[in-house]
């Protein structure tokens, strides 16, 4: 049994995470601003606290002194979190929580990171026609980490950072880089909820032209990564992803056969920015021969799951536009 | 006038800064700790507060609203500075500083970083006999940034970070990238004052073998480039330096020339680290070509001025061991 601090517990992941630990036989302890109340929890030691307040992060490590901890909070509000300010305030407090653990003992750390942390540019071929083609999967200690933005520049400055401590101080840490994840209670503004919940409403889809591909993994899978990713002893960046690449535009048609209205989607009425690659697939031979992780749930039954999900809660939530309750 | 923000301003560096900043006209706040008492400083606008204390720093850049930021301030205790963990603690307190900055509608930062931040082994020439030599002077864009050690891992974290939000805000951001500097006020366990206080006290001293080769800067010229870039429009890292490699064996057996006493050094006595490179020396074409700076006191001036203020010293303070008063 070992002592596990989680700390964006309540979040789209780490909600995801906790059985997993539980069921491992773990003393688990959640952190969140508010704390999740659904579901059978009742071993969970549940502690309400603002990271972003380093104070008052650093006393509760200090009491709870942790064996391990596993750091998925940032600050991630849909279409704005790639160049909000908020991303430095999370590095600022990713730090500060990381020296805690470290004064308090702890003995491995495993913190979320991101694909935006590497050059994405690579993926869309090199700039010179007479270059070597690049290798386009994203691989942990090949492919250039050249963030584009201010959250890949921040999520990598953290790794930077946390790893040379850890190294200096005999504390392990893993870095988990997230690719595409989807599944229940995602955040209504992103891709899969706000084209499932859409459509389930019966209303006309802007989609874009869905020519770009990605790694998607259900949020289950990634959760049950960073969890065997925490149980391993592993060092280092690892991609957690399932080293597929789906056009996004088959994401949105697989919605539609679950969702309905496939007549709906508009095509191409969101314009790509230029500056996003066509390509972002990662390899995962670090996941799956040092960690031992594979994705069990398939891209048909995770999206048909996940829009079931979404109808549950369209009978229970007020359609957009109307006031609060 | 511009109103300028120096911070760490009662430091080795930042005292030298203050006065040419006054000499151009500008409105100088100088915040530092404690705030340097010596000194014709009538026209600065001391501030006294502790970086490392985010919420008094941001709090007090809402009030003087600076135009351009000087950043200088970063804990560096001599032996400790390379591991100690204060060095995260200065990333926290740095980004938190220009995220007031540019919530103030700062113009023009420029922090200081450090030749830490280049990879160091490549210096000391390629691992595989049979490939190519590297260009061993570091330079801006070229050098890879692999810093070995925590100090140089967060100086690079912060700028890669503070960098993203200048750009993304809107705000200039230069880099200094300090190499070795030496002059009055030097932490006395730092080599220059070490070897010139122990050889004017007549007292044995041990040295290395004295065959590195470093580029060494007379602090009066590091305070002089920093303002001129600061003054300048110069986006991005700036090697603070003379572009001089000279082995500090060199300059051991100038501060005997001044100071006397070359027969008390004992030569080798200080063994060298392995991971110490043989050549570090800065490529200076940015400094000189883009902000127009050419290092103004030579060595051998700027040793004997340095030895000369020490034998001043000397006069004043207790020897070691003694209690302090």
């Amino acid at each position: 049994m070992t002592r596990v601090l989680v700390t964006g517990a309540s979040g789209f992941l780490g909600r995801q995470a906790l059985p997993l630990l539980l069921a491992h036989g773990h003393e688990v302890h959640a952190l969140a601003r508010r704390r999740q109340t659904a579901g059978a929890d009742g071993k969970i030691v549940w502690h309400e606290a603002d990271l972003l307040d380093a104070g008052a992060s650093a006393e509760l490590v200090r009491a709870i002194r942790p064996e391990q901890l596993l750091h998925l909070a940032w600050g991630v509000e849909p279409g704005r979190f790639w160049t909000s300010t908020e991303n430095v305030r999370w590095v600022e407090a990713s730090l500060a929580l990381m020296r805690a653990f470290v004064a308090a003992d702890g003995r491995r750390a495993v913190f979320a990171g991101t694909c935006a942390e590497y050059e994405w540019t690579s993926s869309a071929g090199p700039a010179d026609p007479n270059a070597e083609p690049r290798e386009w999967r994203m691989r942990e200690r090949a492919t250039p980490i050249v963030p584009a933005t201010l959250y890949g520049a921040c999520k990598h400055a953290t790794h930077l950072v946390a790893a040379k401590l850890a190294a200096q101080s005999g504390v392990q840490l893993g870095w988990g880089r997230v690719f595409y994840l989807y599944g229940p209670h995602e955040q209504q503004a992103r891709l899969v909820p706000a084209i499932a919940t859409s459509l389930l409403r019966a209303e006309p889809t802007d989609t874009s032209n869905g020519r770009q591909r990605r790694d998607f993994m259900h949020v289950a899978d990634v959760a049950a990564a960073f969890v065997a990713l925490l149980e391993s002893e592993v060092d280092g960046p690892v991609n957690i992803a399932t080293g597929e690449a789906v056009e996004v535009g088959e994401v949105v048609r697989m919605i539609a056969t679950n969702a309905g209205g496939e007549e709906l989607l508009r095509w191409g009425a969101i314009a790509r920015s230029p500056s996003e690659p066509d390509t972002i697939v990662a390899d995962v031979s670090r996941l799956r021969d040092e960690v031992g992780f594979v994705a069990q749930i398939g891209l048909a039954d995770g999206l048909r799951e996940t829009v079931e999900w979404w109808r549950r809660q369209l009978a229970d939530v007020p359609p957009p536009g109307a006031s609060p309750r």
